[in-house]
């Protein structure tokens, strides 16, 4: 506390003559005021709000993946705020019942009032989807068409210019592709990982083979073995990638996607701690995001039934099918089928070993000065 | 306490020598003991526990549905453990966290194990479907080829004549379908519901004619009322709604139906009070069971990636599909869609409304004796 | 719909222009901005919109309380509103998580920067202290000396007058006491449950002569049981009622509390079926807002450790106090001590049980035209 | 899978055979069976399975912490299982809900048939509690003398020689006490904390003495800086700090203490990161087990109100003292009266800032083999 400093009121601090002054119930303009409207007003604000938290959060991270290289101690705080926004998700998730406690019979008696405003108006919501990484030809197709419809000018061209800008996704993607231990000296993950999952395959066959006698059901066993040996081949194969990719059926770029491996089959090492935590926090992001998406869904039906909205399908269709296809992080829940069990891993190269741990930890123990680790 | 009881002990009075046993990881037969099918074991078994429950209260709310008539006393009894097996619902979906605490790769390590157990073999889950009405017709055509098939004899015996019997569905239905209200002396509700609903879109068409200029929305918008003067058109009409029924877009009965609009357009009338929490607590059960559904999908994908599970489909899309499809109580949800906001409905006869309310609130109020309300 | 509607946006309806502008870090006044400061401010922010719903929602249940008689229909309403508040509550008890996911270190790069702004400040909540009915001689001795000291005179004012004003738990109070069932043609409430627990208590007494042979444990066992003769005793007793009252002990009037009593005993009376509940709401409103108090304490002690604040005692120790102290619904607690088991307690008389039920219940069962149940 | 596996039924697996049948209430042996009796009895089961889980975990962790030293790859194992035990702590806190769906009435149908069993009998719960490190001494007076007296002699057995066993506690202040970076070098941490600690102080004195005029106000806040003041010394200081522990005010060792401070104020230092989540997850152990016995104690209030218990005390009471008393790791809590914002800290010298980060790092960047860094 260098300065002096003025004293505060925690009233005028959190301008609360502004806050508490800005909900006004259109109900109120045409009759007496419906009581429930002003449960739906503050329900909506506070998810505003916690966009705004949410963003302030992503904003920063973003910022470090933005750098040529994200520093190590800055993955501190990267991790740190990750998770403050995994909590907000949580909270954002339970307030879904909120709403729920209005009846559809009191949304009636406001509602028309209301038209055609929509959620899909948030702006906030909107650059969160866009700084995430959701681009126009991700979106599920109503999205495409009419994600910009029915905002007005000033909205449309902020947004607009946020998807000319690098996503969170795109930050994500190459730091994981930048990752320098792909190759080491003459350690190569790629061949070591593909060497080990063809020896795990092979195993499988042996034991199929041996096992399994109805020939109709050894068919199938071994049908299904190819499927995993070609999903497997894809990953390593630049052109078959590149074909899963035109598909939209990946979307990390190949050398992502293998250092996304690397670390997560790795992940007690040192160097990958922190990696690893980011990568699981993603997954978790887009796992929470994707709940409140189909929670808001069966709000929404629950509220207003089966009418059909005038974007031409049901609210909660609408909502129900962006669950699925509006997510961001997918391929790394879809990195799951590509996983071996520790046992099936060969250690790591020593000089590698000793490259991801801490640099205290190779002072030869017996050299007495030196402590023999942090702990 | 009119006998002498036996002093009990902590332990022995929750069987924890039987309870606390029945933890064997099948890893340690093979290798090592993998450290997370402990949390797995359990996992399932607190679920279980639970699912344990819920059918204690469920059974015990079928038995008061099943009555030739439902005893207004019982009633409070009924919301009462509806609610309960709401809380438990709650708890159970915040636990699908839990499960995701193991990662792909700790599962992993004794997945193969356990083949080809699955959770689709859990008898009680099946029995609390059973319970509350899904039939064989109404499950996803995937669970109708499969829903038996690895079973043991006894299990799906056992399921089998469960399904011989009327379920909670059952009940409700004809619960409401006998709801003496709905004709009460020269009352109608069909009659009365019928104008007013044919009033307000009256009143809409009107609106819309005056207020939209272009020729294209017009049509558009009237095309959207006419929608829905055929949604309810079909609610009146025997013959429609017994085509709706027919293509399984509704299950309940007419009459169930119309009682259920009745309750809940008129639910602060004394008689509907509970009745109308039943409905509610009923949505909120078929909600809660989706989202569990759901969030087990979403723990799926990401515990096992995408691979084709032995049923020929992945886990998570079956689960996912069940999400839609294997719900029990959705016409209560569609039926958001029939709902007139207040202003738009009329007060009931005045004799009826004497025969919704309490019994001492009709004595004369100027006769002493007699107390003037409840409170 | 009955008139023509101006079109809405969203961004318009919720005033974002106003909300989201309103946050202003005072770190950036005196440095960089502290990234932290924002969540700070939103978080109180989110916490004061929920104040303001809730106000919304008590204030409108405290006017049906203020009715010379509470209208039957309306109990309905105000079952449903204490619902959403509790939901509410919940969702603020969870929200203490966020709060916590800034460190210590975090909050002191703008700590002293707030100096002497504090959530005591909050008119909000002190508006729902006094609403609820905490009043000054029944808060923790610190709050009474300082409740109004760090307020600014346009604030303290507000809250002296509302002081004057009935409170929700004078409204409850009143309502209960004037249950017209406490006597009832010649049935009497009170005479029937003294004559019942006295009869329980004689046999608890014969048992525990029958059974304990140690004359040290005997003695010890029959002590207790006077210990409960006596509390019962002070219920039925105004004297004695009336020294427990102004010992603070219990603060519902005598005929309040047995007017609770009865409700309880007997819930599954239709005509008691929302009082109930009206009561088992109150009861959870006091303890959410008990546990928001202690789970507020834990984060401050989390956050500032012991430092002594400027009231001369550290935040923790204080919040902790007014944990068991500022509560208003104890006695509802405390009613569990003078509960009977269901098999210790007698029929209540036909007319009476007639009286509490539904009016078409009444009507002779075999008068053909008329229904035989609600269901 | 290298082995043939015998086929799993999933029922069979889990042991549903004895886990289902586990459940006799007891007031089925004296009258007809209480319906709630079997929530009480699943609701206790469910805990029981936790504790064996959380203790599963626990041990594992307590393992790590008995090894001479803590390995830098098993601290990934030792943070993931315990945020691990956090989430399940946080579900059995949402489970006191459940519990709370009885009615006291309900209750009151078999209470008496349970005497004299206790949740003071769970082993599992006193194992947790020894385990953790609450010891004897450490617990509420009550506590002290009845730990034991209700246990038979087995049970008491088995935790008596656990509480000669080293705690988790212990593992976690020695692995904190031998942390090797205290002093590195010529810098030493506790030499560097103090001189910046004092600027800090002598700052705010000089700040207070220049902006407050008032005599009487000046007075109490330097008496407050006083306090301050000799509560820095103390850590510093051996014999200040024995006296603190022996008044356990302290439980920590000094050391342990100072290095949990090194590692909180330079948490972003790669070598501290993960030490710094254990810190972190141990804090937040602490917080909801005391939470989970609060929520607990109002539960406890709320469904026997303020009856006396068999111990002296109504059990609210004594559940509610525990909230303060039985914490094992108040003194990170504490930790936070210590901290200094982050611009009043120096940095670390050059070759410390080295030693705690990665080793790769190390290399000189314009080494053309050499990787930039991790990402």
């Amino acid at each position: 506390m260098a300065k002096n400093i003025k004293p505060v009121y925690y009233g005028e601090y959190l301008q609360l003559d502004k806050l508490l002054d800005a909900q006004s119930p259109h109900s109120k303009r045409y009759g007496p005021e419906a009581h429930d409207e002003m449960l739906f007003i503050i329900v909506h604000q506070v998810y505003e709000l916690w966009f705004k938290q949410v963003l302030h959060e992503l904003w920063s991270i973003h910022r470090e993946f933005q750098q040529p290289e994200l520093d190590d101690r800055a993955m501190q705080t990267v991790v740190h705020r990750l998770r403050r926004v995994l909590a907000i998700q949580e909270l954002m998730n339970q307030q879904v019942g909120i709403i729920e406690t209005m009846t559809p019979q009191e949304f009636l008696e406001f509602r028309d009032y209301l038209v055609p405003a929509s959620g899909f108006q948030s702006i906030q919501f909107k650059e969160l989807e866009i700084l995430l990484g959701l681009t126009r030809d991700t979106r599920i197709t109503y999205d495409q068409a009419s994600f910009y419809s029915r905002l007005n000018d000033s909205d449309r061209a902020y947004l607009e210019q946020l998807e000319q800008q690098p996503s969170l996704f795109d930050g994500v993607d190459q730091w994981l592709a930048r990752m320098p231990f792909l190759e080491f000296d003459d350690f190569s993950f790629w061949d070591m990982y593909q060497q080990a999952v063809t020896r795990a395959l092979d195993r499988d066959e042996q034991i199929i083979r041996n096992n399994i006698t109805s020939e109709q059901e050894l068919n199938a066993e071994l049908a299904n073995l190819q499927v995993n040996r070609n999903n497997f081949s894809a990953l390593f194969d630049s052109e078959s990638y590149g074909s899963l990719q035109a598909e939209q059926r990946v979307r990390l770029s190949q050398r992502a996607m293998l250092s996304a491996l690397f670390i997560t089959q790795y992940r007690e090492e040192p160097a990958f701690h922190l990696a690893y935590q980011v990568i699981t926090a993603l997954i978790e992001m887009d796992e929470k995001l994707t709940i409140w998406r189909y929670k808001h869904a069966m709000m929404v039906q629950r509220m207003i039934g089966t009418k059909i909205g005038t974007g031409g399908s049901s609210g909660h269709d609408y909502l129900r099918r962006t669950t699925e296809q509006n997510r961001v992080f997918r391929d790394f829940f879809a990195m799951a089928t590509y996983l071996l069990p520790k046992h099936d891993l060969p250690d790591l190269p020593p000089l590698l070993r000793q490259a991801l741990g801490f640099h205290f930890q190779q002072r030869p123990k017996d050299e007495g000065a030196a402590p023999a680790g942090t702990n």
